[in-house]
């Protein structure tokens, strides 16, 4: 009898549970960047069955990177684990990439990132694309292969790597002035919050640690911007102002007005004709479209973005269940510039929308941008105030530590900057 | 005549510079490891110019090593640059491996590290040859291929990342069991404290991390330790059983006393002909001489190692200006095991006999040995007292806390304790 009647509850137990499993809609996530991480922090799991696909299995905190090129911040001081932010079912997080996509049939095609002949379908109710863009080489030749591009941990782990080598290289014996002179030659390309806050950590950098490490060194050191039109064109001219004067008072560092016309293996070739030898090239200029969003069959704009309407879902999709988020998105009518801040919030959105039987329409209220310019000086405009110095350096980085994921992170930052002050950057290779 | 007096000065002054430097003599250390750090950090620099040649521009605290494999310590938590340590000129430090040695003309060869075409030579008054030893494949086909060393961070970063694609891997749609159960299978070669430290320490991960992050997979790891005769045979006999009742307690872990003749890309084969299918191989058996050790004409053991008397001189070298030290070496007639505290006793020891004109004779007190063994256990054997279990656990983290080189790891290392006991360790892959 007790037999029975817990075999009853068993199987009464079983059919709760598939039914509350099939009411839940499957969710699918592509990408673990800005927009996607924070749809998938704020979704309602009780909803939807969550999956995930990303090429990438952490989230990076990008207003940071610059600053882990050259140790002020390290790596994994930044990033954070997607797995921690809680499957049903590991199975539901794939590291793989998405490369194709059938609207009839409602289903992605994945290639594993592990293993490229592993390929498979999943199959989706909702579809959020938030696969973000790639950094736009505008066709230039040399770019992909010999410029390093400032998107991901990787690349600044090339970039951390390529400046310890070249200043090591820079005092071996034997070694010729110009070469040496080309060793230490730093050129940056587009002068967009990325190019410009990657400068001012190598200035920092060079001012506090190479200058310390390595005296003879320290003046052959030269860091160009280039830049067509403006620096942080998206800020007030009084803060580009600024900034321009604050950058053009170092006498190791150069603001280049002027367009790149090819990257070659140890020089910069600008468009009148000048040549400069160099020792590395980080190109920051604008975005691209992924090969993903290039080749799926949803309308796009002229820029290769998805078009998508005020509930940034995607215009072509007659049954209304593929969205599109972040850097690969344009809302038609309303369009906002690619920052990670948009993406938060689109995420962030849609995370309540996707519950809703009749959402709002999405709205983006600007809440400011900063931007370190080096040397313990950063600017800060908000809708109500600009401020610039170091008081908006201090801002800065408070601002950046409240935003950071997890406490884990708010740890470590700090702790990072603390021992970066006292003890100075970690210039080891390995 | 201000002038005239002046110039007095400063002709005086470089004079007086010049003879300073002349009366220094040129002390070369090849190598960064305990032996060459040790003396690097404690020789009297103003009776020396210090030149350090090493193709590794940091210390590593080998210690912690297997530590950083999962992640329960972060790879630059146990680095110290060697720049940090006050060289005259930053030209004194060389990232560079020596290849020759010309005892009569006493000059060392080296070659870039960064640019392998660019060889150059430097003279020396006194050598000290502290290169370490690498690990020892003794001839088994595929282990240079297939296998993982644990001797340098980039072994460690290398591990890691292996560990984690193949956790990674065996989540994904389509993959057969026998293969997931192949990925999951992770096998270490040699049972000294390097081996079973890195078992130890994966089966945290696996108990704390992949338990949690990868239910479904957790079953399905398995580790096996493979020695030929005893493991950690330096340590006392009941000490070494404690160990072994351990680590047979635990199912996913398995002690297997065998040779292994082959190491192949998916597998392991052993002298009794068993083949067994596995995900990771870790090889750290013994140690073989480098390179350089082997190719130079002083007098050696029968295991390439240089030998030197009582002074750690090289016997051979009628001059009298070659010193041997660390795992490299060979003390005649009072051998000694290739451990970190020998080596880092033997540099503090040749720090102060160097200054000597009639410095004592070399010896080694034995201070005492730690293991870690999984699960908040350690072994503690000292001269006085043997110890295990919980207590010998605290008293590895307290006594490695405390030999860490700096107060910047000193900072660092118990707050990836604290964050790995708190949020669990970082499995991004990038």
């Amino acid at each position: 009898m007790r037999i029975f009647s817990r075999l009853l509850a068993v199987v009464g137990g079983l059919r709760w549970y598939n039914s509350e499993a099939h009411k839940r809609k499957k969710l699918i996530i592509l990408g673990t960047g800005w927009a996607g991480y924070s749809l998938l922090k704020h979704v309602n799991k009780k909803l939807f069955d969550v999956v995930v696909v990303s090429p990438r299995n952490h989230f990076l905190f990008t207003p940071l990177l610059a600053s882990t090129t050259v140790g002020t911040l390290e790596f994994r001081s930044i990033i954070e684990p997607i797995r921690n932010h809680g499957f049903r079912d590991e199975r539901d997080f794939h590291l793989s990439r998405a490369v194709g996509l059938d609207k009839q049939k409602r289903i992605i095609s994945c290639q594993s990132e592990l293993d490229s002949t592993r390929q498979y379908d999943l199959f989706y109710d909702r579809l959020v694309i938030a696969v973000g863009a790639l950094s736009n080489t505008f066709g230039v030749p040399g770019v992909e292969k010999y410029a390093f591009f400032l998107k991901e941990i990787a690349d600044a782990q090339k970039i951390r790597n390529r400046i310890l080598v070249n200043v090591e290289l820079a005092t071996q014996p034997g070694v010729p002035e110009d070469e040496r002179s080309r060793l230490l030659h730093f050129v940056v390309v587009g002068g967009g919050p990325t190019g410009v806050e990657f400068s001012a950590e190598f200035y920092d950098f060079l001012k506090q640690d190479i200058a310390r490490l390595y005296p003879g060194e320290r003046d052959m050191v030269k860091v160009t911007l280039i830049e067509a039109n403006q620096i942080l064109s998206s800020f007030d001219i009084k803060l580009r102002r600024y900034a321009e004067g604050k950058i053009k008072q170092r006498s190791q560092m150069k603001l280049l007005r002027g367009s790149v016309v090819e990257v070659k293996q140890n020089s910069i070739k600008l468009k009148d004709g000048t040549e400069l030898p160099c020792g590395l090239v980080v190109w920051s200029t604008g975005v691209a479209p992924r090969m993903f969003t290039e080749t799926i069959g949803v309308e796009k704009d002229d820029r290769e973005q998805i078009v998508v309407d005020e509930y940034l879902r995607s215009v072509s999709d007659r049954k209304k269940c593929i969205y599109a988020i972040g850097d690969c998105a344009y809302v038609k009518n309303s369009p906002l510039p690619c920052t990670a801040q948009v993406a938060e919030r689109q995420g962030r959105y849609l995370a309540k929308a996707l519950s809703q039987e009749d959402p709002p329409k999405f709205h983006f209220k600007h809440f400011g941008m900063l931007a370190y310019i080096g040397e313990y000086k950063a600017l800060a405009e908000t809708p109500v105030a600009k401020s610039r110095g170091f008081t908006s350096w201090v801002l800065w980085r408070s601002a950046y530590t409240t935003r950071l994921g997890s406490w884990r992170l708010r740890m470590q930052v700090p702790l990072d900057w603390i021992k970066t002050f006292f003890y100075g950057r970690d210039t080891s290779r390995f």
